[in-house]
């Protein structure tokens, strides 16, 4: 987290420098919370005023937008955010230190690159192995026979049972736990018997799975999280759950067993989806859904149980109106007892005459 | 997972062998999944369309059932199929290696079986007894006077904390989190007071734990999890709850606080049930259901809150016709109005005259 | 949880003996749990019958309270209950043995308190503090520069990512994830791409956290739980979240990113809080609501999505006569055309004719 100069920043984002200054900038936050020493950035939607409002010392804007304050143009002022964003992580080497630490108990036929990094107390299985270009940190336990591919983040406390498997550039946050038992259970001759859960998990290339996430392995075959997508905190996955390419999972989502979703399905936080379900790609799941049927490609679903957005939100505004509603209908009711006295055939009139 | 003859497992479930073919058997799976060299089963509701679609090389049939290929006749061919599952299971001392790890920190004052076996870096506290044949992964960690019964399997990274109770054949995955303190608060004289919580946990014989779920210890006494019962991943049971026997909890499922329930609640997915409530014998809950009294034994409840689920599912389905109805009232309202044209003291009327 | 006579614990809570008897008390529960040996507390609320039925040995009074069983008069009978029950708790010397670990692994570039204690195989990062009179569990893992601030507990396997900082006399339950990246990505120009997460986590003095609880690190600047404020387990705080002081979460709530909490805020277990939201002091949020908009300060909100709760319950008991409801519009709606028998054009005349 050097502090740098706008114009060394420009260079780092291959954009153009506009106005004279070139200031020292020391951190970087959006437009709202930005303070002097900042580097923010112009969003389509920004307006004027709030970059007038803003503490920013310097703003990274688009081709067609300008600006009073020293900036740097650049093709898209969100991207380039991230990327100048990189510059400020903390180095890697300080997070995860290099080279295996003396105190990682490595099974000596766990094949372990030399150009992977081991935490402390760090402990590989049997016939497990790390490629190249790996980090795993502090209190890592990979039991044995897993794979953990090239190029991943492993932060601490992460836990891969038996024989899963991780593809490359994978992110696995602290507390994670990949393939612990699925909840399989039936009732056999002696009781409640388990189902002995004997497939895998596996992780596809340039995931990132949340802190705390629980994945369980699959009763026979795999668990799968396809490539490139994003699980996030405290998620729940069930055995034998098939998700997509580039999904995106909120936190504490929970997937019942054997349930399939397709690509880029998007799950708001805390939704729950039940066992044996299809979900088509691009299926959106407001936060809390609760999906009890399958649901066809490109559909947005909402509540508990789960039905088209659209008609979600119409279910309730007219649940606003229930309570007047009722009032109505005893109104309606006592007008055609009173209205209908004189006339034949109310119902009154009928039980008066019964 | 060493490949058997169909012959051999056959003579494992103590069935029939059917046809002259001895197949070699290198997997299981379900009908629809199995490929060459799996082993299958056909359940009651399957059909041989399923099986004749299936890559299965043999399947195990029940007593009144005829397929095409290689099988096994035994009288219940779902068991059966769980204890061929069995076979597959990566071996117990793979997954734990027996005797006590050189690095594990054992407090003198403990009583570890040396049946026991104890993963790298687990740490025993003073006055802990582990009792034999019980398995330990690696960096389990065991609080002071905490007891372990016989034959638990006790996963990586499990933390027991003190005086916590634990009985015989328990499984606890990944990441459970035993006798936290629980959520109890009250407003002191010099503000916000924490309340000493200084019961425990007990987990009776034939439980299993799923990853990553939390039980708090009691604020006196005990919370208890009730023999033979079943708890899914990341659920969380408060202080002082009593959970009864062969009780099935599924995934994020929430407990408050004194609550109670009878022998086999089963709750489904994330299922919230409020504090100091009553659930007696054999209640059902369906997923997210949001529970906020007492429910009777035998009932089984759906919604948040959560009531009957027949009346549930009826007024789900009334609820999606309220938009409708709304349009239907306003037009009685109209027909009312109109209709009363030529009487007295109807509101058109009487704005008329107004 | 030494034996103490009623005459030794009066003493300990300023309390006036009550009755000639001074029995020898073994344990504490609340009044329906008690057993023989048992102090137990007289509530506001609570009767004499209640005590009669009680096992209790002795009992804690108020000032206009008048038992037949061994008592100790106190100004207020729970807090001073409370205060017994501290005299129960294990020794914190036997939970968190007090020195420093021969197995922790501490950088040497970080700065422990010679006061604090650091439990076995705990991992102390490069430029990271410890203050005097904390007191870290087994197996907990501090990134690089973290701070601990004096007098906390730090539970076993809790992991507090680089840069976090944490103030004095906070409890943090084991198992708890701090700073772990937020869930931010966008659609870059070569797909899903990450925003990088340089912010940190900042937990105020007295504030305690439940076991599984995950609290991810801001994007820039700082994810802060205020003052005071109490968190239950497996809850789920995103990044840029900012909890106001004295605030109370009940289990597995989940708040989504950048929202803010006012002071007070309080949450049932399961809430589920959409991003960028802002709670005024004060709000009440019941189990399982799900909030999408902004809530002004003092309204006590519930369901999904949450509302005013009295209009929720109304909304409920209504939505329970809705089946009959429909019912009775479709006999209006008869009765207007049964009714309407005298003029042409009426549903049921034409059907009479047909």
């Amino acid at each position: 987290m050097k502090p740098l100069r706008l114009s060394e920043i420009a260079e780092i984002l291959d954009g153009e420098m506009v106005g004279s200054e070139d200031p020292l900038i020391t951190g970087a936050a959006g437009i709202e919370h930005a303070k002097p020493g900042d580097l923010t950035f112009l969003a389509r939607s920004s307006f004027g005023k709030a970059l007038a409002a803003s503490g920013a010392t310097a703003v990274l804007i688009g081709p067609q937008q300008e600006v009073g304050i020293p900036a740097i143009r650049v093709s898209d002022p969100y991207e380039a955010f991230a990327v100048y964003l990189e510059q400020l992580q903390t180095d890697l080497d300080r997070v995860f230190p290099p080279g295996i630490h003396s105190t990682a108990v490595i099974d000596p036929t766990a094949d372990v690159s030399l150009a992977a990094a081991i935490g402390p107390y760090s402990v590989i299985g049997p016939g497990t192995v790390v490629r190249a270009g790996s980090r795993l940190g502090a209190h890592v336990v990979l039991g044995s026979d897993v794979t953990v591919g090239g190029d991943c983040l492993v932060y601490a406390g992460v836990i891969l049972r038996e024989g899963c498997q991780v593809g490359n550039r994978v992110i696995i946050h602290a507390g994670v736990i990949l393939g612990s038992d699925g909840f399989g259970y039936f009732p056999g001759a002696k009781g409640i018997r388990k189902i002995p859960q004997v497939g895998i998990v596996e992780i596809q290339d340039d995931v990132e799975i949340g802190a705390g996430t629980c994945i369980d392995r699959a009763t026979t075959g795999r668990t799968v999280v396809g490539q490139g997508s994003k699980v996030d905190n405290l998620v729940q996955i069930g055995h034998n759950v098939i998700i997509g390419k580039a999904c995106s999972l909120s936190g504490q989502t929970g997937i019942s067993g054997s349930t399939i979703l397709g690509d880029g399905v998007i799950t708001g936080g805390q939704v729950g989806i039940g066992d044996h379900l299809e979900l088509g790609a691009g299926v959106k799941a407001g936060g809390q859904s609760g999906i009890s049927w399958d649901i066809p490609a490109g559909v947005d679903v909402f509540g508990t149980p789960a039905i088209d957005f659209r008609e979600s939100f119409r279910m309730f505004a007219s649940l606003r109106r229930l309570p007047e509603l009722l009032r109505r209908v005893k109104r309606l009711e006592q007008m055609n007892d009173s209205g209908a006295d004189g006339s034949a055939g109310s119902n009154q009139n009928e039980k008066g005459q019964g």
